[in-house]
């Protein structure tokens, strides 16, 4: 059944081939969002989809859609995508595969569809160029404004703006389409950048939702002194405060329950000398946990634990992330789980413990997520993989559930029965 | 009685002078050991020892000696002096007023004395270029091998042989003088660094000794991970490690009594993002308490709570510096007490909190310091500052103390009484 819906071999091919835009020695990927390499590689994906008849359009914020057109131009399009762009030192799979499997399956539609089918590559979801990621997603959602997002610049200076003016120079061809047009569902397939599917033997995850995760930067304001002089109890140290604050977090909230994932990943000392007494700590905090209430509660307890511990040090706690988890629609799942066992893959539910731009999807429509494994849950990495046949099982059964939606259009239509 | 034995003015122009040498936009100094700002100080110093009669030489290890000498060639010489380097965002007194106000001692002394008296300029005391410093006194006294002194690099990749070697064909008309020879006794004239003296309204300190000091660097090493997948009871997060291992130092270590000063000063992460659990924690430690029972004991404490506070990270401890420390010469504290006393400045016995010279020195010799206050208690700033009153005051107890050493050289003949 997989054989008739999409071509294992193209998909393959087209994966790896997009792959050698961008090329690491030794095996990976570097090409950021907006970056010659991936106006290169949007370009190669624009002439795969004119080969197939899709037509292709950039929107404002710099996605691409390649458009199926369907039987009803008025109805909204069920749309399939991911991200082309890479981690400085990533991998083939992340995001690529989700672009290049929406493609085939797309390509691959037997027949006229009751309304458009597009295949979608969001902007910069990675964030490593320009901070956050999932811009494209986000200026689609209406989650964020398209100026804000314009005025982020790159360390170099360079602004998305500027940025985006030049990808849209690139593409003179193309027509704009409006930013954030109704969708009648969103589907993405991905690696699943983490263990779980790999331990359990199966090839298709059925993503449930994307844990919530809370980002904080922390800033302790001591004082400097000389390490020989200044006695213990006229010093300001910011470096103590950090140890029986972190302490105290570390204990709290990473102590919290198995879910929960603290971690204090980031931590600068100024003026970082052996001999003097440290006058200032800037921390990061990343909080995440799969129940919206326990995640709110952990944030609160951040607070409050910043503001107990850090005297006889000044502090500051700032936000920067702030993303409550979500849950994927039934329906949408009952269709990816049927499609795995259609197709005789083993299948479970997984939750995402990484973002993705289907979070953002999941405020304006039904949306869904497929993984499938990546060798060791590496990515991020420049040896990320993923097996060729779970790639073609996961494009398969992308199509099926594309194949399924297309042919009961009426699915969606109810409210989400939650 | 000052006016007799030194000139003030003199001494205050050259100090000016030489703060010219490696002046620094701020007002400050900077002239690292063994820069072509050092060797020009130098050179400025052997003409002003010339004009007196002096006679220069340089030793293997770059200290340099003005030699004023004796009745007796054969007895060995009473010792004057300090550094003339300087930290890269140094002050104008730290070290050159010492070294100036020996100067202005020796050449400033009436009549032939016993033996020799000599001038010195200790090589590297800083340790900002070469770590650690004290370098050519730790030579001269014995207590590190030159060829190890020699094999140390700086940031650049230039090792002190290299430096060294330049010095000297900066010199080629100085005699070499051989390394480590006996010394009578060593004197040292050198700003507090710190805010007693200031507080107190003392003019002259009477350096009781040096406090002791440890260094340390601790490395703790963990696993990197995914801040959003791993589950907290299977990491080995080192900034987690981090944080019980400094509050339990800060708590015990540095909460042992009024005396001890325990700094962490340095702590660098990696990788240090802050979505990826750290892998490694390297952190500095500085320990100091004038009482060596007291500071071995902690020493052993620290060791301790490294092995005990570190899981599931492994820990390794490098010890750094390990300095005891020492009391000056009663004899020579008694004869500096004397001199202010004579001299109409208020005085005060007092502890020094940081390293001099002066240390290596009384592993030799009967040694002993002059302190002189410096505004604020600020030293290692460019905006360092002592009155010229001050530098007159302190200059003119050295003189007196080398008077009355001069005159009574079975003084320290006698074994000293401790």
């Amino acid at each position: 059944m997989t054989a008739a819906l999409i071509d294992p071999d193209r998909l393959w091919r087209r994966l790896m081939a997009l792959a050698e835009i961008g090329a690491t020695p030794a095996g990976g990927v570097d090409r950021q969002a907006l970056s010659e390499g991936e106006i290169a590689a949007l370009a190669r994906i624009v002439a795969w989809a004119r080969e197939a008849g899709l037509a292709p359009a950039l929107d404002a914020a710099g996605n691409l859609f390649l458009t199926r057109p369907g039987r009803d131009p008025a109805a909204a399009p069920i749309l399939l995508g991911s991200h082309i762009d890479t981690q400085p030192t990533g991998g083939r799979f992340d995001g690529a595969a989700g672009v290049l499997a929406a493609l085939e399956a797309v390509a691959s539609f037997d027949g006229l569809p009751p309304g458009d089918l597009a295949v979608v590559a969001w902007m910069n979801e990675e964030g490593s160029r320009f901070a956050p990621g999932m811009m494209g997603s986000e200026a689609f959602a209406g989650l964020r404004d398209l100026a804000a997002i314009r005025a982020v610049r790159d360390a170099g200076g360079i602004s998305v703006g500027h940025a985006l003016d030049r990808l849209h120079a690139a593409f003179p061809d193309l027509p704009r389409r409006p930013l954030g047009t109704p969708v009648a569902a969103y589907l993405e397939l991905h690696i699943e950048q983490g263990p779980v599917l790999e331990a359990a033997g199966r090839v298709i995850g059925i993503v449930t939702g994307i844990q919530g995760k809370k980002t904080f930067r922390v800033r302790l304001e001591g004082r400097e002194g000389h390490a020989g002089t200044l006695p213990m109890d006229r010093r300001r140290d910011a470096v103590a405060a950090f140890a029986r604050l972190a302490g105290a977090l570390h204990a709290e909230v990473g102590g919290l329950d198995p879910d929960v994932r603290f971690t204090i990943g980031r931590v600068a000392v100024a003026p970082n000398a052996p001999s003097v007494v440290p006058a200032e700590v800037t921390f990061s905090i990343d909080l995440r946990h799969p129940d919206n209430a326990v995640l709110e509660a952990a944030g609160r307890r951040i607070a409050a634990l910043c503001a107990g511990h850090a005297a006889p040090c000044g502090v500051s706690l700032t936000p920067l992330v702030d993303a409550a988890s979500n849950t994927f629609d039934p329906r949408l799942r009952a269709l990816i789980a049927r499609a795995a066992a259609a197709h005789g893959h083993p299948a479970m539910p997984v939750l995402s413990a990484a973002g993705h731009d289907a979070r953002n999807l999941s405020r304006v429509c039904p949306s869904a997520m497929i993984f499938i494994p990546c060798r060791d849950g590496a990515s991020h990495v420049e040896t990320e993989w993923a097996e060729p046949a779970h790639v073609a099982a996961g494009a398969g059964v992308l199509a099926q559930v594309l194949h399924d939606l297309a042919a009961a259009p009426d699915l969606l239509a109810t409210p989400e029965p939650r």
